[in-house]
């Protein structure tokens, strides 16, 4: 019989592929998934599109296009960026595989077994993955509600050898769903700039803010530009068109990617062209900025009814923040509480979410859950947080 | 400034993506390129058939999807391949992000850095690309004209270490283009039942034969389903549909799939959905069935046309067969020729191809070529290979 490599066998597969057959059960409330409302996809706009391009256009959707994506995406794509303050002529864009490949590849590029890598508690799980395929020693630092833990990071920076390199969401994070503060932010910079630290900076979320005076909050730190820190910015088309195209981004400094490049060709050769001349016409027809302002005030609303849900039945011994923008909230339960036994309940009421300790890269914090409600009928919220309140209740006792 | 993982540092940008820029330029002919045919494909069809989905379905492209690829696609890719033989209940179907994805996540799953894997001589470049970026020692058998060396695979396989695998593309070979014989298919069987080492069969172009007598020596070995080896099948929407889909597969016995499936949810945590509703709509409406026929036709006519373009042109100490499907004819200069000169003087005559060290893993065998017959016009061919035989004479003096 084969014989596997070493780093493959020290990955588990997650319970999370059990949780999202139980997702997708019609008798199942699901508050689990990190997927878009599906029911607010612009599949008409799409189509309508698609039908203009012309024929030359159409064909280049069917073949092969160069491992850094298709020109007409790249230049769009660059216009887009830059409207955020990002420097990308100073730097090389890659167009990605979702930008859980562009996690991937960084990964790949940096990591030897072994190596220690820096993340955020709680952290996507997408990256822990992708940290853990390429061998490394994940550490977790935690997060407040003003973002990463300074006086943490530090001594993790300072312990030898270096660490390969941060990974941070400060926008509308997954799953904390926090935005970091100015003050924070300035910190961290400053921090990074003392050490050779790279820092992966994960703006997944950043487009979907609530709030007009965030804004200013949502500067990149890749459009920021400090000096001595290498920022490796990471973003997707997943959250303002859709993940089915998947497609995403990372802007890095040249060296970087280089070698993100090369791995790129030996992953799967090209991003797919279909989905790339689909996102070309929706930046330059300004669908897409039509439609990131029609899911902003969706969510607004559907985050808005399941605060007003958790308000009235949560117990006020669980810990959480109205979220600001994105997808999600995080609850904190009494430390004696396993998120588990409530997940147990919970299903057995009819409701679903992912535990927290899905979300450690030591798996040792069980008092924690997330819950999405992006994906939700104000029906399915009103009808599901009830459930979910009764389960911690009884957990409780 | 970052450090990278020592694999990567070992990865060489190689001279293809230069070549592909040339062979862009609008007074070069290119036989450089694997691509298919641009002008055949079936883009009226696919719109068509996207046109009459259903709501449901139209929103399911838009969304992520398991990891293993949509359900749907998963039903009618399997009618696909059971068509063909394939032992698909009994075995475990992956949806790649096109077949590279599938190599990739089996070096992944294999190899630990300085592992010796077996290839031909000449191989796939990607497939080079992707054990090279795990770390492999790539060690290349040659072929002949009915397919692998036996003697010298024999004591490749008897070295220990043994081989973590051995990788091999019997039909249609990328860029050698040969069918393997029956017999030889027979004694590569026989060979690997001796030994423990898997099997990584790349079908990618299997469909595209030119003549009903062949369909016997087709039969793909997943599909004889030898005793006691494990057959890594691998196949590919690219030359059946279109490469801009980013899609194919990888059929393995479950212990190999369970491995690269998890991979695959850290690479890029499922293929698109968009072009897998697509590919899915293809396969059940027949005309995926009938746009390969169509090609079939094509391709047999184009290379119809370039040998006989070679037959009055090349001179007689060039080797080379007629192809019986695909899109290659892969041509042997004298020993003494470098094939790295004669693209030189051909691409100042207006005409590029690939050499054949690209394709030898160990970088030592300078004298072949690749040309590729199948995106180009007759009139390209007809003034194109004048070109190219010049170029070799004029090297051959």
């Amino acid at each position: 019989m084969a014989t596997f490599s070493k780093s493959v066998s020290a990955l588990r597969s997650s319970a999370i592929r059990d949780l999202m057959s139980l997702a997708s059960r019609p008798d199942i409330i699901s508050f689990a998934g990190g997927m878009p409302a599906n029911d607010l996809f612009p599949v008409k706009e799409v189509e309508e599109l698609f039908m203009q391009l012309d024929d030359k256009t159409k064909r280049a959707a069917f073949q092969y296009g160069p491992t850094e994506g298709l020109p007409m995406l790249q230049e769009s794509l660059t216009g887009w960026l830059e409207e955020k303050g990002l420097p990308v002529k100073s730097n090389r864009l890659l167009i990605t595989t979702g930008s859980q490949q562009a996690l991937n590849l960084l990964a790949k590029a940096f990591i030897d077994p072994g190596d220690r890598v820096l993340t955020e508690y709680p952290c996507f799980i997408g990256a822990i993955a992708a940290f853990r395929a390429a061998g490394a020693d994940v550490r977790s630092i935690p997060l407040d509600s003003e973002g990463i833990d300074i006086r943490t990071l530090r001594e993790e920076t300072q312990r030898t050898p270096a660490p390969k390199f941060l990974y941070a969401t400060p926008y509308f994070h997954n799953p904390a769903g926090i935005l970091y503060s100015e003050k924070r932010k300035l910190e961290l910079i400053k921090l990074l700039q003392g050490t050779a630290i790279p820092l992966i900076e994960d703006d997944a979320y950043g487009d979907l803010w609530f709030h007009e005076e965030d804004r200013a909050r949502l500067m990149p730190i890749k459009a920021i530009n400090p000096d001595g820190v290498d920022v490796c910015y990471t973003g997707s088309f997943s959250k303002i068109l859709g993940p089915g195209l998947r497609l995403g981004w990372l802007l890095a400094p040249e060296p970087i990617y280089e070698k993100c490049e090369l791995l790129k060709q030996s992953a799967d050769a090209c991003s797919p062209s279909f989905t790339q001349v689909i996102a070309d016409a929706a930046i330059r027809s300004g669908m897409m900025g039509g439609y990131v302002e029609t899911v902003r005030k969706a969510y607004l609303e559907r985050a808005a009814l399941m605060t007003a849900a958790l308000r009235q039945h949560l117990p006020d011994y669980v810990g959480w923040s109205e979220p600001r923008g994105g997808f999600y909230i995080w609850l904190t339960l009494p430390e004696e509480i396993n998120a588990a036994d409530v997940l147990k309940k919970a299903i057995e009421a009819g409701a679903v979410f992912v535990t927290g300790s899905t979300f450690d890269p030591e798996g040792t914090r069980m008092n924690a859950m997330r819950l999405s409600y992006c994906n939700n009928s104000p029906e399915e919220i009103e009808r599901g947080i009830p459930l979910i309140a009764k389960a911690i209740r009884d957990c409780c006792r």
